[in-house]
């Protein structure tokens, strides 16, 4: 059979098998999920909508048959790293967006068994009307995203949970032949342990299956984190550049001891600023990164230091008291400190409101862009960061009522994420490395770090680029390359990567990538599941890791 | 080649590439590498030092011309699961325990990176010499016992980093055909976060390599405890049996909310007395297990309760007064409940010798039996537990210079260690299943549950025995498989099993351990490596997973 002919009996069998409306071929359907933050993406075949695991292992059974690639995505939101498209042209998007169950929620042992298709809204929505005094961990990417997705990508939230694959009990993976795999205790009969404890007895099978293309996680046990005794969250700004390092070394001591046990956030003044305004074409120009001059200028305009930490305090009461006065000591030297709580917070709110009869909107302004802050410290989805996509746009949406979709408003958008040591010195050195190429390209430097474990951090930068505009396509897609490269080669390599970072990450024949390959060769020597998804492909370009 | 001519052309080829020395044959060797705790174990063919990562390569090379099992110890006290001992007869034993480096050391970022045969004492003297202010976490199989063994069977101790497989950070893998793999960030030239950030791009394929025999690994990043602002060590003590679910379900509220992030380890009265005295042969006979009566007497006579509990507190001081007051509030109702510090333990010391010019030396006896608990919460290695597994010598060693390796002395002894959900109700469940078989046999329940992670216990159940007895031998083994069946059964897993166990994990022709097998036949088609270690052989008896 040609390939237009096995592609046209797929679709047949699964249509057959799943019905015609879960089957998609439509142009329309198949342009909005070509939609992409990079340049472009490979356009699909179709879209297909199972709604059970069972449903799952028959379309992959299918695919197998005849040879068609299946993309599976959990709710299609992983944009700036690859957006709901698969990494090769003509495959079948397999979205589980359908299969959104909570199957079970603990509260004694504080976790949640759910579906792919479960969304970061809906979880936490399901925690606060039940009234479960349980928390989730949410990342930035707003209540639509889907838990599992990010989960499997190893991404990261605010709270202590923050570090998703880590809170992961027990996966439930459909394989390329059809077959079901249970992960830890989950495929012994009765099995108490199972959402407890993750490693089950024997090789430890879990890691298998975040960042690669190995099978469809189709469940996962969740860990959720009980309401701590005290909460407090806390603020610091710093005027100068160099005070990056010093709240870095400041903050260290504090993280390795888990005295500060939730993942805390740097940002610089762009990143703060990207979540409230969009360049300043008026003023700015069309003259590429904006000067110092200018930064200072809009700094000042908006109440924003060079750099800004937020983080929080969670434990008892001891504890929180304790943490306040040391980071006092620690970092009012440094800049500007403010603490949090519920308290402060509801105060502010009615103060604020005062205030505003007279004419004064600067407090309530800076309390509009605390409050999401503040709330995802406490594993609230909020989209704020989503809209610090928009930053280069031309013809942005309005503000007030904008789609935070990226998707949606042309946002051109790239991550690179290196994983960086715990040190100011290494945070400086990746700056360093990364200033001159954006400059080159006439980018801005829009820069986080979180200290997301005890030792390192991960630098979240990106390329933000309006897709309107061709040549500015050009000069991100250049100079994504071009970070990449730059940062791969110092060995500040990305904890994650999008569709055109994929074959970067691939350090020509390395043994770590010919034994994923030859696990790939093992469980699905089609190469039918998510075709060159981290793991280089089996066959055709880029098959020997280049 | 016959067997017999195969495993002589790899000896003469290992000792041609190492030297005789390092290839050793004679009875003596043998017969100590065929040492068990069990009844009786595969007596292997020859006992191989490499002592560097290229020898280990060349070593497996030769293995897998000649088709030799190989199985690598790191230094072999895997006392109750194995020992040094192959699940196959006939194996060379590669004995890594002259690959003993400490290879590096950062007091920075808080890790060390070390090789299969540096052992606890080694590390701990390190740290204690060096005063990094770095606290490792130890197991209670003493001094002797290796790190990396430990952290690839998922073994744990007692501090923070009480889950030893969670704080390995980057693994150095020799493969069967000889290639190195390295994990994490470390396949990358210049990597800078390798030892820092675990999972590494692409696939997390650590979890490959414990609990299994996929590769044999050289070296590993290790993350190091920064010695807490504050420490407090706890003790309670109840009466009655049924205290148990009381404690776990008052200590639960604390350890979900890492209120207590130490591991808190639960005993029985058996339990605590096995570290300080035998099995009573001369007043209680060769009744079997021991009456209610009797025992009672015993903890009479040593000041003992029925459950014991010791954890520590640490954190900021505000953390641990608050925790000793939470304590206070929820543990004295139950029982006995006592705080040591180190000013606290200084002072009994000191009133100890006192008093003991009196005569009265229970307090001394009491703060003995105290020390290395209260040591070991700080990470020191102790083998005061590893005495327990003299309980039913019939003529054990003088108690006050005893060796503490249970092979030089005759110990039978076989763990079986479920992993039990969080809640008194598991707890007591597990007891219910367990105590009649033990009965059945004859045998006292010698029982800890420790609370290693948030959600989940360990339960520490053996079989002591005395290997001198044939009869008790007969029904240790017996007793053994029962036990382990009634617990599987029922869905409380063991989180690691000895060389008796391997067969009773493996449920059948399940898709866990299909798998397992895949992944097996793709990295070791000759199942050279530690063949039916966790993972059914890949011929011959057992390679249906039965």
């Amino acid at each position: 059979m040609s390939t237009g002919e096995s592609l046209r009996a797929a679709v047949d069998s699964w249509s057959r098998f799943l019905g015609e409306a879960n089957v998609r071929t439509d142009g329309e359907t198949l342009a909005r999920y070509s939609r992409t933050t990079q340049d472009s993406a490979p356009r699909p075949a179709c879209v297909v909508f199972p709604e059970s695991t069972g449903q799952v292992q028959e379309v992959v059974r299918i695919a197998g048959r005849y040879g068609v690639v299946v993309y599976p995505i959990s709710r299609g939101r992983n944009w700036g790293y690859g957006d709901a498209c698969a990494p090769t042209p003509g495959a079948a998007i397999l979205d589980l967006s359908r299969m959104n169950q909570i199957l079970e929620v603990n509260t004694e042992l504080a976790y949640a068994v759910i579906q792919p298709g479960v969304s970061q809204g809906q979880l936490y929505a399901y925690l606060a009307e039940h009234q479960t005094g349980l928390w989730m961990d949410s990342t930035g990417a707003g209540p639509e995203s889907s838990l599992v997705g990010n989960t499997l990508d190893r991404g990261f939230g605010h709270t202590r949970y923050g570090d998703h694959f880590e809170t992961c009990c027990g996966m439930e993976v459909v394989l390329a032949d059809g077959r079901v795999l249970e992960t830890g205790f989950g495929h012994f009969a009765n099995a108490k342990a199972g959402r407890v404890y993750r490693y089950g007895v024997g090789p430890f099978l879990d890691g298998l299956f975040c960042q690669s293309n190995f099978g469809i996680v189709t469940k996962i046990g969740l860990w959720l984190m009980p309401q701590p005794e005290d909460f407090c969250f806390f603020f610091c700004t710093v005027k100068d550049d160099a005070g990056l390092e010093r709240l870095i070394d400041a903050l260290r001591p504090f993280r390795l001891r888990r005295m500060l046990d939730s993942a805390i956030h740097i940002g610089n003044d762009l990143r703060v600023l990207s979540s409230r305004i969009h360049y300043p074409w008026e003023s700015a120009g069309e003259a590429g990164a904006l000067s110092e001059r200018f930064r200072q200028q809009l700094r000042q305009m908006h109440g924003i230091d060079e750099w800004s930490v937020g983080g929080a305090i969670t434990g008892t009461r001891g504890h929180v008291r304790d943490m306040r006065r040391l980071l006092r000591r620690t970092l009012r030297p440094l800049g500007k400190l403010i603490f949090v709580d519920d308290a402060k917070l509801a105060l502010g709110e009615r103060v604020a409101r005062v205030i505003e009869r007279f004419g004064m909107t600067t407090l309530s302004e800076q309390l509009a862009s605390l409050r999401p802050v503040y709330a995802q410290m406490k594993g609230a989805p909020a989209d704020e960061s989503v809209h610090g996509t928009q930053w280069r746009l031309r013809h942005p949406p309005d503000h007030a009522s904008d789609p935070r979709d990226p998707l949606e408003t042309g946002c051109g958008l790239m991550w690179f994420s290196p994983v960086v040591p715990m040190t100011g010195r290494d945070a400086r050195r990746v700056l360093n490395l990364v200033r001159p190429v954006l400059a080159e390209y006439d980018f801005d430097l829009l820069a986080t770090f979180t200290l997301l474990n005890e030792r390192s951090m991960i630098g979240i930068l990106n390329v933000a680029f309006d897709k309107s505009v061709p040549d500015e396509v050009a000069r991100a897609m250049a100079c994504y390359d071009a970070a990449m490269k730059t940062l791969i080669d110092d060995g500040y390599v990305p904890y994650r990567t999008g569709l055109r970072g994929m074959d970067k990450i691939r350090d020509g024949d390395d043994v770590f990538w010919q034994v994923a390959r030859e696990i790939k060769q093992t469980l699905d020597p089609g190469d039918i599941i998510s075709r060159g998804r981290y793991v280089p492909p089996l066959k055709g370009p880029g098959a020997s890791g280049a």
